[in-house]
């Protein structure tokens, strides 16, 4: 096992075996860990001290269903604390199967011509090799062009990791794109700037091609084979993630009605908890519209090598060709509901279009809705909207205004209804609505970040038991169990929605559990994983600590305290004490 | 002595007696004790909860000479701290004088459109009253049209504050623009966005007419009279303030050469500490091109009532009118050195358009240091430089990039070489050539600010001894000796360079403590004095913790560690630890 590091301030690499304290590390736990140990955290996040960590799971690559992540990190130039943003993609899978645990990209170089770099397979030497390749003619292009360029150019095996026009501007909003299984880059670590950094390296492809390479390391292989099964035959039980179930019939954006019927769907800049144009987004709508455009139904595709969720979807234009892909829950909300548009064919325009820049689509919708609030366009104006998306791209003024990000938005514009936390904009859970989830969205070490402790679980889809989502009572505890949980899940490599199986079904949690001791060797129990997520968060949390962001900053924005949300009527209400208790219990 | 509150929500006020614990607070020790007690850290600083204070010194109004400040202390919506920003101007010896100790503006009213407020002396009742007006007819225009309109309304005898384009825009670079004695809106509480919070509360003016109030009260006149004498005799004395001083010969700009000299003054955005074009843009230029164009040496006048030291310049046109006043030092460096200009003529229309829109001319310099670094405009382009100002002004989206100061703006367009802490831009010394000024930059609670611990004094100018400015011995224990003063004497009312001649001469000092046992009827000794800016600066910081900012965020930025300055070629190598023992020994 490898740690491979691209320095670029003279763009050559360094093979170095994977240290003994490091052997039990993977996905957000690796990241953390060598961001942690190797980035000054007052260091400037586009500087030459930052350091750019890519780290697949611990079973990725490996036959371990929905298990093909890839975690990034690094000092956010978002939130100036630590970042790990993880997405789907062979991308993870290739990287895992040349036994790369961790690729680190440091360094800056004098002159900051874009290269790429291409990683393959040297089976004479049985390690993987890099050669960097000139790749300024892909500079200032629409990734949905410059894709098929790279495919064109190195081959139809290989998987990329990229960035767009909005890194190339060093927003606080830029992704980093990783393909998807029709080779589209439309797949994201979406949020807190991490293209950026990409960016400020002048590195801006990463090719892999794993054609040769050995896979991944098992310890244990009927000991894997059996958890595999475990979690297999959960996720195929279960009414959220089996065949035909929510997810693969409606897509993520099956949360649409949920939210909207629970008060908590986030509505023109998180000035209501309802949107009347709900049902018209809604994941049902997509199902329907699509099956109307094409004269059949059509179930959803996985969004990479070996998901048995497959809930990534596409939209279809009336004449039957792809629009866009894929139409998440998040991005739906994002451009829709958040800006009070309800037509899914010009949300799906603005999707295309941030992944074309490399735009994360809350961000960019949670930005808007700020700039609709200053009045910049109105609330509804889905040709505003495209507008400010296609300046974004740009790097116009008015692109720059809105590139920072949300909690950057406000600041450029002084206005006070601004939903972010450590400048990041909230995701479309309401925290008045669902007070959990707010718990998360103030303590997460990420900022405002839904994935790093979803208790919509609980609260909305009754997963391990309803709770009521407008109560406080134990919410604290149950976000901090939440975030310790998902460390470790973000770490196994596995996709953040096995929890719903996982969380309802205890043999598909053992079988996760089996899979990671399976590969790693390792005799982990439930304890233990749970203690492994926890060492993961306590880290990320002293990073933030030395750069800066202090438990005040573990708070919800003043108007959520003040203004109650319809249709309920709640303000956010947990108390100081209780958000400090989330890590301060830990 | 009064409190006197406006409460915009509903633009009603209210006179308060001075409660018993806030007798001996004034100046920033008022205005910081009452943002501690009144302001929620993490309120919003554009929101309801944010309170605007403003506070005359302890003698402010009295005849001590260069007393007439006004301190106005905030939430700051640069930093996201505490704020304290004072001027010179007949609008603080009018509040004193209608023994107004502190007024606060607080509320918002839903309705943005603007309002004045004019303050008279009711003699009837003995008391101050309050008229409010509508101030619709002044929004959006340049504050040199609109200043002369307001003295129409309210006659000769007024005192104004207000603010310009830049506040109502929202900008973190927004000052609060007080008279000067020719009635130019030209004297700022600059610093920190203020403006900003006073158009948050649609308060466009507050009008003050002291006619027929009865004065500062004076516990112990002889006393008092002593102590003016010794000040005034120190004032008159000391070289850098006597008459046909240093300061009323060449003004504050007589620092250009200096500093350039010394290697320390930032030219191109921190890139070196010398600038070819110094002299020409010099304090003795100014006096020798004034010669020149007047055909008579011209000496610098007061801008406020009582001051001896009368450091404030005009700059002419060659036909004899005038082209504008002030030009300070760091205005002068800000939008000369700093942006690689050596032209006077440019110079002073940059200044006269910032003080047209309220901006701060730090702020504005360094901020478009920035913008020039990310090739916004070329270095040197000062035509560029008066588009950007216009385009703030405006409040055009690139416009707005810029006015949220130094640290946003490197956010906008990626930069790593921003000269900022906690958001502020660097006023005009460099940190790696005068290691002092450093410190006091880094860990001031204000943000960047050289005002809060002038260590120029002892690292340049000799006062109490030169001490070597690259040396970085002793020099944290310096800052801390300096920031506790400096507190203090921004709280007598005090015009701070008062210090250059009360730090040489004792008499001067103890004439200082003089005046203010015979106001306020104390013993203080100098001990007391220096305990109370002690006791200043420990609530501003609490203020400050409690807002989310921690002893992390007192550092200088990471290019100033790792890039050499010419011509000395010094890094800043304060240690982490020394920045902490500021305040940790203080």
């Amino acid at each position: 096992m490898w740690i491979l590091r691209l320095n670029m301030t003279d763009a050559n690499y360094r093979l170095e075996e994977l240290p003994p304290a490091y052997k039990n590390l993977a996905g957000r736990a690796m990241t953390s860990t060598l961001v942690s140990d190797e980035v000054p955290p007052l260091c400037h996040p586009l500087g030459p001290h930052n350091k750019l960590v890519f780290s697949p799971g611990i079973v990725t690559g490996t036959a371990a269903p929905t298990s093909s992540r890839i975690s990034v990190g690094a000092k956010s130039p978002l939130t100036g604390g630590i970042k790990e943003s993880n997405a789907g993609s062979s991308w993870g899978s290739g990287l895992a199967r040349m036994r790369i645990r961790a690729l680190v990209v440091e360094g800056q170089p004098k002159d900051k011509r874009f290269q790429g770099a291409c990683i393959t397979w040297d089976a004479a030497q049985e390690k993987p090799k890099v050669e960097f390749f000139d790749a300024a003619e892909y500079t200032g292009k629409d990734l949905y062009e410059v894709y098929p360029k790279v495919y064109e150019k190195f081959g139809k095996g290989i998987s990329v990791a990229g960035f767009g026009m909005a890194a190339e501007h060093g927003y606080g909003n830029a992704g980093i794109a990783f393909n998807d299984l029709a080779k589209r880059p439309s797949r994201y670590s979406g949020r807190g700037g991490l293209g950026s950094v990409m960016a400020s390296k002048a590195l801006k492809f990463i090719v892999l091609n794993a054609a040769g390479a050995p896979g991944v390391s098992i310890a244990d292989k009927a000991l894997f084979d059996e958890g595999r099964k475990k979690l297999l035959e959960a996720l195929q039980t279960h009414d959220i993630t089996k065949p035909k179930g929510a997810l693969n019939s409606y897509g993520t954006a099956v949360l649409i009605n949920i939210l909207n019927e629970a008060g908590g769907l986030p509505t023109r800049n998180f000035s209501s908890g309802r949107f009347e144009g709900a049902a018209k987004i809604a994941g049902e709508a997509i199902f329907e519209g699509n099956k109307q455009r094409l004269g059949k139904e059509v179930y959803n595709h996985a969004c990479s090598p070996g998901c048995t969720i497959q809930c990534s979807n596409t939209w279809y234009n009336v004449d039957g060709t792809e629009r866009t892909s894929c139409m998440e829950y998040e991005s739906t909300w994002a451009l829709g509901a958040n800006c009070g548009i309800d037509s899914l064919d010009e949300i799906a325009t603005m999707i295309q279009l941030c992944n074309a820049y490399g735009l994360d689509t809350i961000e960019t919708g949670a930005t808007i809705g700020v700039a609709m609030e200053a009045g910049v366009i109105p609330f509804g104006d889905s040709k505003g909207v495209i507008r400010l998306i296609e300046e974004m791209g740009k790097g116009s003024s008015l692109g720059r205004t809105l590139g920072g990000g949300t909690g950057f938005a406000g600041k450029a514009y002084g206005v006070v209804r601004v939903p972010a936390v450590k400048g990041q904009g909230m995701p479309a859970y309401e925290p008045r609505a669902v007070k959990g989830m707010g718990i998360t969205y103030a303590t997460s070490t990420m900022g405002a970040d839904h994935t790093s402790g979803y208790t919509i679980a609980p609260e909305i889809l009754g997963v391990m038991g309803k709770q009521d989502p407008l109560s406080t009572d134990g919410k604290a505890a149950l976000s901090r169990a939440f975030q310790a949980t998902t460390a470790a899940i973000d770490s196994t490599g596995h996709c953040l929605f096995i929890a719903f199986a996982i969380l309802d079904i205890a043999s598909g949690y053992q079988g996760m559990i089996d899979e990671c001791n399976g590969v790693l060797g390792t005799k982990w129990t439930a304890d233990d994983v749970y203690a492994y997520g926890v060492a993961v968060i306590k880290k990320e949390r002293a990073f933030n600590e030395a750069a800066g962001i202090s438990k005040e900053a573990d708070r919800i924005p003043e108007f959520m305290k003040i203004e109650p949300l319809p249709p309920h009527n709640h303000v956010f209400d947990i108390p100081d004490s209780a958000l400090d208790s989330v890590h301060g219990e830990m």
